[in-house]
């Protein structure tokens, strides 16, 4: 195994939110923070017509994104870490962030033999 | 559900595809195309001092990631396509890329209920 790879959707979450770009901007990059993950580069994003936002950042260590669909209150991300770092600690910034009225959420070991 | 978010480890592909960052960035390039997938920008690719690459493009219905590691011959990816694109034309492209000794593979449905 290499690292983990998490998933979540976060449901119910302010429209608003979901197009701050600013605010999803900082919370990648404090979402590395926490996780004590290095960036190999500033975030990237981008804000669609409809104020949906997508973004990621590079990290040494994988990467995370993340998907905001703010029509149905949603955002998407995934962080895949490689190492020690616990991937549920960016999970948190964003949770602290955008107060979801619900998480969905899997995790996937990486680079593992799975038998298959 | 909002797409499908394809996850996949390529086991036993030659290091040095691995570190052929233009056969990678070509495979990211053709890999949306196949999909009929829209990439927002170039892809974006960083090798690092082993010679391991990782990458992503990021698309109007989400992105794509590889990170390589030569000396595991070992390449992870991800595919998370919103709408009706098929995830699994995009793994085919690196496939017939790497030519894999074996792939591990999972799908998850994003954005949708799970009842949680």
């Amino acid at each position: 195994m290499i690292g983990r790879h998490l998933l979540a959707d976060f449901f119910e979450v302010a429209p608003e939110h979901l197009k701050d770009l600013p605010l999803l901007e900082e919370s990648l990059r404090q979402a590395a923070a926490r996780c004590a993950l290095t960036p190999l580069a500033p975030p990237v994003l981008y804000r669609f017509e409809g104020g949906g936002v997508t973004g990621f950042i590079l990290l040494s260590e994988s990467h995370i994104s993340i998907h905001t669909y703010p029509e149905l209150g949603l955002l998407a991300m995934d962080v895949f870490s490689c190492g020690p770092a616990n991937p549920e600690a960016a999970l948190d910034v964003f949770r602290e962030a955008l107060n979801p009225g619900r998480i969905w959420k899997a995790i996937h070991p990486r680079g593992r033999d799975h038998g298959g």
